[in-house]
């Protein structure tokens, strides 16, 4: 994220995000840039690439205002408000009431995440190479469809941008197009706005006629971006989940590259923010969110959901297991079908089996709730063994408790431990018991009623039932 | 489904679909044209298209001939017997006896999933234009394979299908072949089906020659069709997968075009019967299958696979549920690691937890099962918790039986409700019970024994049994 | 594995196979040729397929060297030691000292698992047809990169190879490149390699050089691979997932083509040593690992993995299972969420349900378990009933005791069986009861207190609760 200084432009320059519009086609009461892709918001990922790029973000919103300036809060973000949907040309002046600077601007689609910083470098250096106030970034596109095409002369200097719309049918043949990205100067840039006319039937202002005004200064040049789909914006679902596999692909294929062990790579999410440390293993279809971290030697399970856990380095997560805001320390071992929520700690060496959830607590070093068990607002004491079915009951209705069991104590199977209450260090609770007294460090404790036996009783009932069974099916 | 009127062919028409044979390439007992792909017969897909071209659909049988009559109920399809299988000619003269009107006939195979209605439309209306008794639907393919080839005139008029057996040279090399699917003049077919003669070494009558017989009388024509892959026939496993994931790519493209949400497309199953309404989530590796409906808002948690499920808008299925014939209400939250059995209710605001199983159960507004518990043949009223570990004993060998608790009811962990019994309203009942008798409103119920402690005790016997180890140990 | 005794070369044939770096970029303190790829080290590919086309291998050796000879025990290889990375000339050398026959030997690299066995015996073929001392593989590469270039003469006799570092322009532009495969006359080579000259900064020996030497006796050839992807090496992670993901589509279309229903085959894990029947099934993101095997018509659900398991014909594990070195026989049924441990036999009919595990224990014919248990150390008889939360209760903290459960019992829910303990057959035992003691055949046993109500109690506690938390809440 952080800019790198030798490549930095030498005059001060800007990012504006064209960030104001709703996004009717995703068919959602949630504006379009805030979208998220691997758990990054849309806009986020431009001004990212704009940050790593050295520029300084400039966002120009209207829908949803607030909540835009929240999800880019800490991003060193500045705004600007575009009053209502009157073009990118307007949208653009909006954003350079925000600018008192001069120096270079880029412009951004808010939609799209997948430009990247090095292209952003680039485009600023043959910007500034070129000495021209206008560079626009084009890509050829084999079905250029309703993009705007880039006219050129016969030296190859950029004309102008005709709209689809509005191009003649050998304009329309051309396939090199506008990417809707540009570098300019800011100061012809803000003499140059006030000239741009409405286009009708809306009465638009098209930021794309800046190219013929420095033309007819011989001033426009075209950079083409190799990978065109770095230009891609997203305008609906199917758009979305695109780019976020594209944007998947290229995290997945950093974290290879840094000696990340991933199992069918196609098959797993690790949203931007997760961080993984080489050696890490990461098996078919694990979903790591927020920000999970995976040490080295770590294994995260098929099909393990991760929302900002953190397994230190050498933690176990077997198979099929849901952590969220958790920890996993050296050589403890989760699951399979293990769940574990906010502030569960699972220490070195301990272990968690399969249909446990933890809640709210710590299992100290070397301890096991080994299966079936519900342990929360707790504590378990290093070493102990908590028997299959335990319960903590920690809520009574209306308020919390917490339960603590000491170490080396061992408790029987199907226990109900009835909070407030503490097990004291190596003490054994019976199986089958509901403790609702403190149980002294090294006691025996239970509650049982004795077992009683009624011989044949068990036939004579099963007998009567199927005779009973037999009559009703006879009946009806 | 529905047929849209106004593209109706003038003539009555009708779609032929040769459905006979087996598969013996699936290695299956299940005849090929049964085998579902995305929860759908093969040979229904070929049957809706035909219908949503407006076409009757008209079945040529043989093979598990019930089977596949049962499989379109409520299709209005007719159905034809092959008798013998004596190849597409004989199979064509078979399904004609099931028409008595004249018009237009188009061929389809039964095993051909992925052709569009519109495709079928264009084929319609090219027949209609061209006003000849043959129209072919033919594609280009770099490897023509075994597939027949079209020879056309100069003029580009088709004279004839040449089977790859018995090509020459030159026709092998052509790369223009038959799809397997035509447009036919019911009359003139019928009159010319006779004249068929049977090719070695089996004797069959090959549709193909048909053309043949119509260029000698001036008439046939070929149209090309643009996407081969919509003519693929499904011949085994790799290609009924292949098959599948096409059609999978066009539901969910539709239904991201429409607002839904999709988390890593090809990772999501979404059988063909099933509905979700704009700005439903469905996060990676979600399951949908069968008559499921997810509403506005509601969410579908990572690897959850759900069976005839209804999500009401807004509830929340959080990831690795499993869920068949049941119910979430709006503001409900089921999960992660829920089991919701038939005729399971979860009403709205309820809250079904991790490693939970409930089966033909109301569980009313507001309540909550968090952990752990199997709630059968029961009703849980509004507001009521039930503790971790809470089983209702549904079952006594022989019969089933219901439970009962009432609005408020506060349930302690590990606690059986041994039905029938009820649990009156706001009643409590105190961990680790076994309730065999119904508890009146308002009550506390309990069954314990006294807890019971021995100092030291724990200590003793560990030592006993850890001596008892190691002169194992040394025995060994 | 076999080799087939018609298509073995005349003379004896070696496969000498590069496996003594470590591979830095994996980023792993795992030697490279060790990393799995479906379940075998990379290492093992490639001498399988050498195996498959009747060549001995020759596996040298330095990094991990004991580690690779277990790897591949059992697979009928020797071993030769490389003392210092010294160079492909080198490497080859060192293994030649395994090799005292003469004959053909063909130079694989131990990274490459893709490369077939008939591309092998291709390559063999043409050697043995070429009658030359050398014969390379060559492969055509759009974007050579950094591989060495075939330089042929304008006959197409291969002249050399030049690595890309050391390569003039035009040599650079070439697109046919060395894969690092080639067949050689063992007697030839063994009196060139002494020839070799050292190759600066690192002197390393270089083995493309004979090439050269052999050009200068007239006699090498080149052969072209047609699928440059089989030569591909694994060079990182990225790589290895590239590469895994190769093999998986190759061993999942043999399985479909030999009848085995797979859904979504993108989604699935099969590793190499997994058997299917024709007509098993298996549902998206199914793991299936190690030697599982499963028998025809028998069924694995969505996203459960397996590891070591084994499905008889017809038996059908559900959704979100997780199954380890345990059986599952026909009929019987398991899931979803069900967890069966090592030693698991769960019989015919018999079925095990959600949140159960099952560890070292025998589930007989016609048995239920179906919800919220753990039988652990047991027996369950024909046609048993294990209630839920139902647990054996097999460690006392320091041994493991049986639990035995006769034919036909009835084991009432939230029991806890602590063993060593015996219920008898057609016994019946009481819900909530903990059993310490054997229970007779057809008895019913039980231990419970008597259940007993405080009228209005609960409505008081709950008041008096509500009030405290009020006063807290006024107070904070």
């Amino acid at each position: 994220m952080a800019s790198d200084p030798t490549s930095a432009p030498a005059r001060p320059s800007f990012a504006l995000l064209l960030a104001a519009g709703l996004g009717t086609r995703m068919r959602s009461p949630l504006a379009k840039v805030l979208h998220p892709a691997l758990g990054r918001p849309l806009v986020a990922w431009a001004v990212d690439a704009a940050r790593a790029a050295a520029l300084v973000p400039v966002v120009v919103v209207n829908h949803q205002e607030d909540a835009v300036r929240a999800a880019l809060a800490d991003r060193g973000c500045r705004f600007a408000r575009q009053e209502a949907p009157r073009g990118t040309g307007d949208a653009v002046a909006s954003g350079l009431q925000a600018i008192d600077e001069d120096g270079v601007v880029v412009v951004l689609c808010g939609d799209g995440p997948l430009i990247r910083a090095e292209t952003l470098r680039a485009l600023c250096a043959a910007h500034a190479a070129g000495g021209r106030p206008v560079t626009v970034l084009t890509m050829h596109l084999e079905a250029p469809g309703a993009y705007g095409r880039i006219v050129r002369d016969e030296s190859g200097r950029v004309l102008r941008i005709v709209e689809a719309g509005e191009a003649r049918p050998e304009e329309l043949a051309l396939t090199e197009v506008n990417t809707g990205i540009y570098a300019l100067d800011i100061v012809w840039l803000r003499a140059r706005l006030p000239q741009l006319q409405p286009h009708p039937p809306k009465g638009e202002l098209y930021l794309t006629d800046v190219v013929e005004l420095a033309a007819a200064e011989g001033g426009a040049q075209g950079v083409v971006l190799a990978d065109a789909r770095e230009a891609m914006g997203v305008n609906d679902r199917a758009q979305l989940a695109e780019a976020e596999g594209i944007l998947q692909e290229r995290v997945l294929r950093r974290w290879m590259e840094a000696g990340v062990g991933i199992e069918a790579p196609a098959s797993v999410t690790v949203e931007a923010a997760v961080e993984l440390d080489p050696d890490a293993a990461i098996e078919r279809g694990a979903v790591l969110r927020g920000r999970t971290r995976v040490g080295a030697g770590a294994r995260v399970g098929a099909y393990s959901v991760l929302v900002d856990a953190e397994l230190e380095p050498g933690a176990q997560v077997l198979p099929h297991c849901a952590l969220e805001s958790c920890t996993v320390a050296s050589g403890a071992s989760v699951g399979p079908f293990a769940r574990l929520r906010p502030e569960a700690r699972v220490e070195e060496g301990a272990k968690v089996g399969n249909f446990v959830e933890i809640k709210k607590a710590r299992i100290a070093p070397g301890a096991k709730v080994p299966h079936l068990s519900y342990v929360g607002d707790a504590t378990v004491g290093a070493g102990a063994n908590i028997g299959a079915g335990t319960i903590t009951c920690n809520y009574d209705g209306v308020f919390k408790h917490h339960t603590e069991i000491g170490p080396g104590a061992f408790i029987g199977s199907n226990s109900a431990l009835v909070a407030p209450v503490r097990v004291g260090a190596g003490a054994l609770v019976g199986a089958g018991s509901v403790i609702t007294k403190d149980v002294p460090d090294e006691a025996v404790a239970l509650t049982r009623a004795k077992q009683e036996h009624w011989p044949e009783a068990a036939r004579r009932l099963r007998e009567r039932k199927l005779a009973e069974k037999a009559r009703r099916g006879t009946r009806s």
